[in-house]
């Protein structure tokens, strides 16, 4: 009698999610500073200890949901939008909602700042989330390296790791 | 008869006020990210432009409310912390409490970041006002180039410059 292998329960398998930090940006607007650069760098770099986690710049929205529609014949990547008119999370939130999504089998988790002018509507109905950095209005690269940052601070939060607590 | 010279009623002279980026971090902690660093330095040169603005680490609370002390000899500063159980404001809020603070002849406002276990029951009362930047934890660093960003991006708003409205 032949046997499948039987299926990888190991935690690492069930659990395991894909993250993308994605921004929307004409290559115009692109680079204009190396040291935000290195530090969302960084971040991510952290984060991808836990969990596949990369970074992708797309010229615009269009584009980013087109892409999002190409991966969805493998899987549906979940999509949390960041913008002023969002909800207001703690990170502790964050991390929760990263953590369910995670759990409920979520296979890619896009998280996505938006172009200067915000998202659409289109965009804002796709998504499965939409969160505010709090009220002040950041520039395009500052708030990629605080995305960044909370990314890496849900991941610590959800493996328990002192990282946050030490803040 | 002997007059004295006139006052100096320029515009130059009767709105500068000087702004100060306080930062409460142990000498142990200090320095971690020459890239949160760079761009501290690179929001604070653009500040400066507008008007005399600069950058001081206290080893603790005490040795920046005894600093504050000190400098009450000669003018009184107004104190303005960070710290999330504060009142948040959005950017224009915020450029409108320091312009009213400048107009109403402060001449030196301390707007400053706490220590990881925030500002005592004494530093609070001693504050004209405490903000907050949203919901999230951010880490000391990058928390110190927010308010930096925010410094600079209220003197754009106060001075009409359009680096506000383009983001």
């Amino acid at each position: 009698m032949v046997t499948s292998p039987p299926p990888d329960y190991s935690l690492d398998t069930l659990f395991r999610v894909k993250l993308l930090l994605a921004s929307i940006s004409s290559s115009r607007s692109r680079s204009k500073s190396p040291a935000a650069e290195t530090l969302t760098a960084d971040f991510l770099g952290r984060a991808a200890r836990y969990t596949p986690t990369d970074a992708q710049t797309f010229d615009s929205e269009a584009a980013l949901l087109a892409w999002i529609d190409r991966q969805s014949a493998r899987t549906t990547p979940a999509l949390i939008l960041c913008d002023s008119r969002g909800d207001q999370l703690s990170s502790e939130d964050l991390a929760a909602r990263l953590g369910r999504l995670r759990d409920s089998g979520t296979q890619l988790i896009v998280l996505a700042i938006g172009p200067a002018d915000g998202w659409s509507k289109v965009a804002r109905g796709r998504a499965q989330l939409t969160i505010a950095f709090g009220l002040i209005t950041l520039p395009h690269e500052l708030a990629r390296v605080v995305l960044a940052e909370q990314i890496y601070r849900s991941l610590t939060i959800l493996a328990g790791h002192p990282y946050h607590s030490g803040h």
